[in-house]
């Protein structure tokens, strides 16, 4: 059994989440070709990076990337940090050798996204972007139903990502409302997740219009701001501007003929995180909410003509992707093992000595439908996804 | 096509149900062999008979059932008064000739309800008990898939008939709460329901064993009360003892193996009117739910392996029971409509010389039920429905 | 208590069910201040107009509309012949001085439905148009919650009309999918009802963008056809092209601020008749889905922090709209009564003297829309809807 | 930060699942007083155990317990071994002075139970039961709304607990379903936890009466078993006599008043793992479904008039137990983590030094609940709990 030497950067939300994951790996799939060694972690602030090392369980802390990237015992280098900080430490990690497993979006822009595919695969390692969605057991028999043609040709697919977590025009301005940070708002976070779901689940994009919206356009400033929530700054605090859309809406054709609908918004009353999505096709159809993350609904039209309906399915069978894993059939598992089956895929593919998927073109053609309907928003118009080619 | 000259007795809840189902007979299945007349409509009560018999459409009002029951000009006396009047209506009915179709539960005793059977059955009319739930769509579907072996032989039934009405305990002392004109209170009004279902989905109760309770056990004296609801009475109203069980759970054994639960209440806080049932089989299950009554959830073993659920079937296709007399599929119907049905098998049934299923052999059944539930609560013992035969 | 009589255009599926509430009507709400009479039913098929009249009861037939208009006993027609029919009939009815119920969509195009508008009002009778979803309880709770600002300021509305019946290749081609008598297909015939749905909920359009699909370009040419259903023809038939479209997406921007998303399909494989919506805003949410009529799922922003979630409210208790008229709590309604809310609406309307609400103006405003729409899909570009004006 | 050293016998499905919780525990809960150290693992069967050992990431192996038992580097003995063998390892662990997390149920027997809690009470130790469904947040959720008076008084509980993996008849002779190593069956091991459920939730039961079922005498003789699943035997395997129950029914009153109904089985097609209760009081009620663990449905009565309804938590909010230490608001966890929670009260407890809850006393007053259940159908007749005192 060999061990590949993971170096993490980021210790927040997702830091903890892949820090699980790491964790999770050998001890519910003993059996992974390579399993990560947790070797050093890396963030700015010392104290709060010690901390998090010993609550993680990181063999080590760097309070500096570069040092991190330049150790000579990290085979893999794991960025979670904020988007804005994507780009140079993942080509930096490239150009050192390691293998590279970056957090989604990619990067603020689609020329840095394709520059990091680029240095990439200039470098020769193994690349992953993290749409961990992709890896809930219901999503793969999704996956597998589309595959082996069960649905039929697909006809429709429409997809939200409600939240409702700033719909309160006090929240503060946390780092994920401004542009320069977090490159985008609702679009780039919710948005970007629905556009890998339809690019793994339907096939590429053909072109696209939306439109977008913000609602509070100002906002107190805030000390502090982890995972999603934020330190209440006091009721006198001062105001800045809103640089992200609250909510972005499109539609889309696929290359394949079928129609699309997208929605992220975090002005959903009532959704914590709704990020669900349904799929007609000839022969059926397929519905999905990851707030029941471990069910997926799915209708057949051959069924007896008498019984036809949906079927809830509770993807908690041996029969389901991982589920052997875990527990008995009815017991379900949580949102923190996408990110298990994430790792597990990137672990296997390195030692198959093969790119992971989803991998950073992967990313990057998400990116381009990103920006593809920012464009399709500022101008107005239909914006083709060749536009890009 | 023939007519049947029908007088009704009652003008409150279920005489409103039944005329609206006469009424809705002729436009929805004009092909019914025999179609009913609403020739008479009897209460106690000239202005309020004058009022619902121009309301609902009958032809005319009598004030004292023994006149309804001597005219020529009737061919069926339908009561649906409170249940203390059924027998002595019915047997006078029966002895004039007349068909019967009587509101459950049969009578206030089984000894009643049998002498109500053998009368009828001595006067050669047609007899019919008023189940109507076995006329939902969805229910009929269940029976269907339970005849045709696709569920298996029958482990487990499992009811629950639950109501919130008087939870309130300053709810007033209605006709319904008390002994002697209702019977019994749950047990009588929604548990025979349940009983009703069970002999029509799965068969003959063997033994039961049951407890209840009346939460409430003194409520205001109330002056008027009609359907659920009840003229509120003032602050200082004089109390009166409620005679009657507020919630009776029983367990029975079926004659052919299976297990069943059972609970009727009327302080289920938050149910209006879950009539729901689920059953389990060697081969797959059933579940049912009256608050939506279009839809049965229906599970099969041999479906795929990895797509194995409970569907939910909207039964509202063509294909589904008495459907194809309604709307296009996806539209739903209302629960005045399991009458329109019932009343259809009524018609149907006389027009071809048969009795109609459910009739009063059903009826006494289900009292006898009802009857060793409460034997086996007063002595504290499982009661064999043998006891009865 | 006054009659108004009415002479009806068309016997089919509307026709049917417009009869059934006229029916309804005085048996549960006989305090209507207008009660209809049943005067003229009016198709050009004497076979089969004969058996509606009978079976629907109606007075008398009539094979020739033209004569319907001119009989002076009728004091209202209502069209719900097929879409291409609507213009000449109703204008004709205006100037005959007849008060008008017309089936949505008004007409076929945008100018023919202003000109009824403009003749309706100059003959100064009532107008009203066949949006019926507005008259389910749940969604009459849903305009109450909104009309009391207990929803707050609406943020985002997204609606979909889901159905399946002509999913299958072989289904024929039925007049609903011909252009020059529907109009458009899935556009006009659902999208349609999620326009006025918006209009009566959030308010006005602003600006509109879609895109549409024709799936199955060539079908089968059938014998006949009615309601959704149809003769199926032989394997060898002749194919004639569909003219309509099977799917139109599209998005809004509304006046007040708020986003829209619609779609309306007859190709979700599993959806009977899926019309739903939901309504995010600052203060809570409603979600509707019409498979569930009776029920209206609500959010509060302002519950307790420890049991926020969607409610789900059975819109069956006394408190709702018109719910007071049919059965005690939890006894749900159908599809049908929707139609037999609006026709109370129409009759209390002419005996207030006012014009109902859905009227003519709202007809208008929605034919507006749906041209907009169509106009953005052929222009591949935002349509304001203020070109119309 | 103190660290309490493990030892535990059993390394199955039990034994993954605590295994799991320890290495959760610190990572998620790091402020927690007292952690776990993995010391050593258990079992009979060498190559098995040291695979468990390397896999769930214990420090050391024993391949008998009574060493185990002996060791000085152990603060607390963790018994999930099979039920027959919890009563002699956990006296043996208390008289050595170890700490007690025994799994449920305690014994086979009523006085074997009891007998362990003499001994661990003599010793002075510190001992909990394995009821992990109390540690579900939603239940906590329930908890708290009951203690806080929220539901008001309870009148109804009624608990299913459905499986239905032994329902093919050629399912194996697994030890779970021979009587001299499981105890008992669906009875034992389903529906001890429901009764632990309504102890914790309603209180203490008065008397019960049930009813039992074996619906398959005689299965395949199996070679092998672990979890829930078992090596499939031949066609022709020879066949043994199934000495548990399938599936077991009761009903009983409670001494504060409130009826029950529970019903355990593994013969209820298309339920994996149904662990289901809803609760009815005078100002509202609670609904729980274990396959859907991240949610709790709740009414309340005094909603406003036209918006009562159930409403669904998603008990995942920062507000809820447990929950902000692991994920944002809206991302469930799953199943494992009732066992984290549950650790976390055991290492917290015995920092206090306090007795954990549940303890022991709960697995007794479980254990008489379950014998006084298999009392009443022997005997046939209502059993009260004072028997046992």
């Amino acid at each position: 059994m060999s061990k590949l030497r993971v170096g993490m950067v980021g210790y927040k939300f997702m830091g903890k989440a892949h820090s699980n994951a790491y964790r999770a790996l050998p001890m519910f799939f003993p059996e992974t070709a390579v399993l990560p060694e947790m070797t050093a972690i890396c963030g700015r602030d010392p104290v709060g990076l010690e901390k998090a090392r010993a609550q993680f369980g990181w063999q080590s802390g760097e309070t500096d990337w570069r040092k991190l990237v330049a150790r000579e015992d990290i085979d893999l280098i794991d960025i979670n940090a904020p988007s804005d900080a994507h780009k140079e430490i993942t080509i930096a990690a490239a150009k050192a050798g390691k293998h590279l497993f970056c957090e989604k979006p990619l990067a603020l822009t689609l020329e840095d996204a394709n520059e990091m595919l680029v240095e990439a695969e200039k470098a020769g390692v193994k690349h992953m972007v993290g749409f961990n969605y992709r890896f809930a057991p219901a999503v793969q028999l999704a996956k597998k139903l589309i595959s082996e043609g069960r649905i039929g040709k697909i006809h429709h697919f429409r997809a939200v990502f409600l939240q409702d977590w700033i719909l309160d025009p006090e929240f503060p301005l946390v780092w994920r409302l401004k542009k320069e940070i977090a490159g985008s708002g609702s679009h780039g976070d919710l948005g970007a997740h629905l556009i890998d779901m339809a690019r793994f689940l339907v096939g590429e994009f053909k072109e696209v219009i939306g439109m977008e919206e913000t609602f509070v356009k100002e906002r107190p400033i805030s000390e502090s701001m982890t995972g999603l929530s934020a330190t209440k700054s006091s009721d006198d605090a001062p105001r800045g501007e809103v640089t992200v859309d609250d909510a972005t809406l499109f539609l889309t054709r696929f290359e394949n003929g079928a129609l699309g609908s997208f929605e992220a918004t975090r002005f959903a009353a009532g959704h914590r995180c709704t990020n669900a999505f349904e799929i007609n096709g000839s022969k059926g159809s397929i519905k999905f909410d990851f707030e029941r993350m471990n069910e997926l609904q799915v209708y057949f039209t051959d069924d007896a003509e008498d019984v036809q309906g949906f079927r809830r399915v509770l993807a908690t069978d041996a029969s389901h992707a991982y589920m052997d894993a875990w527990w008995p059939a009815g017991h379900t598992i949580g949102y923190e093992h996408t990110f298990t089956h994430e790792v597990h895929e990137l672990m296997t593919a390195i030692a198959e000595d093969r790119q992971p998927v989803p991998n950073f073109h992967d990313g990057v053609r998400c990116q381009e439908v990103l920006v593809a309907v920012e464009r399709s928003i500022a101008e107005r118009r239909w914006v083709a996804l060749k536009e890009f080619q």
